[in-house]
């Protein structure tokens, strides 16, 4: 079915690759989701020097986050607001200071998917360049105490298997999950100079489902006994899952296929 | 794996099921996406009185609605506000009026379905009887004009089967995704007397990718060509799909196992 073709991989000054020549035939792009547009917004001028996106499901969180990353940047006067740059639309919120944007995803694969498509549009309007993607949030870990870091080396599914399962026109595609591991070791450094967490790298298993699908007993349904949870759980940490959350899969998909730096870390939930 | 049993189906009242005998040795039950739960509120007090609960993606949607079905139902003074239940978190909202909740669910299955459960189990320990659940919403339509409305007959998955897959435990389980068909046609009666909207019964395709997963040109990802795309949507529609969303599958099947009427209708992006 791949009758298209698509170029990735980075120039000199990674750019983002679209992966799409049908929108190079059109005349303008309407980023729906975000309320953004190409034939309304000036992209490159709004967000042409962003080097940094975090991405978090909750959107009063990446609010809190891009006040965070101001003060410590030393960006805008302390208490000042920031304006959701989605304000025409209650799917995502996004915010931006300086090279920093912050944009919440909902949960779930399905409702990051849809935000990814449209932040790769969109920084590839702008003309923005080495751009790197951090995933940041919160998730249910394995033998880990509560509180500390998981690093995604890679991304697993519910049956421990780095890859990310697309249906594109009702077949069923295969994407690679790995993730960039220069940008691990560095996020790793970071974590030993600060000093405050307990950080680990292992792999992260993407689930489509936060009940079921994550071995909970506490759902509106449970057809399985506590022992099989418990033995669902021991396979998972003996093939090196440390954390089980809903959105690294695609994440990592579309990052590689975009030629974008990508990475995911997560705070074990208290 | 089905150790445990589900008895579901109803009783007189038609009370809701909880297909998890883990809950009743639960001391406490947390809804931790809509902040409440058994030990902080009176759910019965709250909610006992609930007898339709409209389901639909976007918050600023559902408090639009409760808005137009208070006027409808001449509950409350116009112009006055209608507080969000789950102020407490930003991953859902819901707002009241008389027997009607209006509760939003965010984008795609895994979104919809943590909402379920909790929707569900709240509903249960609220003794809610007789409980109808409609899914309004928006979604993109095959050979139908713009405005029209398409009340589900069946969800259909990707390749056109009316089930829905759910990966519990690491395995893949495949469940009904029949709709209460007298609902369907109470929905269509309604709509022949309002007279306002071209209204069909037709199969509602759920995918798990909005670009992608429904033939879209226009994503940051296309490897496919304009005519597969129109093949995939002929072949969808012979088969009897009429508009593609992507919520009605696991609503389907989490109804049909908790015992409640539910139904899905959708109106057709303009």
């Amino acid at each position: 079915m791949a009758s298209v073709s698509c170029i990735s991989g980075r120039d000199e000054l990674n750019f983002i690759h679209l992966c799409n020549p049908h929108l190079e035939k059109m005349q303008e792009d309407i980023l729906y989701h975000f309320a953004l547009g190409t034939g309304t917004h000036d992209l490159p001028a709004l967000f042409g020097d962003v080097k940094f996106v975090c991405v978090g499901g909750s959107p009063s969180r990446m609010k809190a986050f891009i006040t965070y990353i101001a003060g410590e940047l030393g960006l805008g006067s302390p208490g000042s607001e920031h304006p959701n740059i989605c304000a025409g639309t209650d799917r995502y919120a996004m915010y931006k200071v300086g090279p920093v944007l912050s944009v919440s995803h909902g949960m779930g694969i399905p409702s990051i998917s849809i935000m990814l498509h449209e932040l790769i549009k969109l920084l590839h309007h702008a003309k923005c360049s080495n751009v790197t993607i951090i995933r940041i949030g919160t998730s249910g870990g394995i033998g880990l105490e509560p509180g500390s870091v998981v690093i995604t080396r890679k991304s697993v599914d519910a049956t421990f298997k780095p890859q990310f399962e697309q249906v594109i026109l009702g077949k069923s595609v295969i994407r690679s999950t790995d993730l960039d591991e220069q940008l691990a070791k560095e996020l790793m450094q970071c974590s030993k100079e600060i000093n405050e967490f307990n950080t680990v790298i292992g792999n992260t298993m993407c689930t489509l489902d936060f009940y079921e699908g994550q071995g909970r007993l506490d759902g509106a349904i449970c057809l399985y006994t506590k022992e099989e949870k418990l033995q669902y759980l021991r396979e998972a940490f003996e093939s090196g899952v440390r954390n089980i959350e809903m959105e690294s899969s695609v994440f990592a998909a579309m990052c590689n296929l975009s030629g974008v730096k990508g990475k995911v870390a997560t705070l074990l939930k208290l």
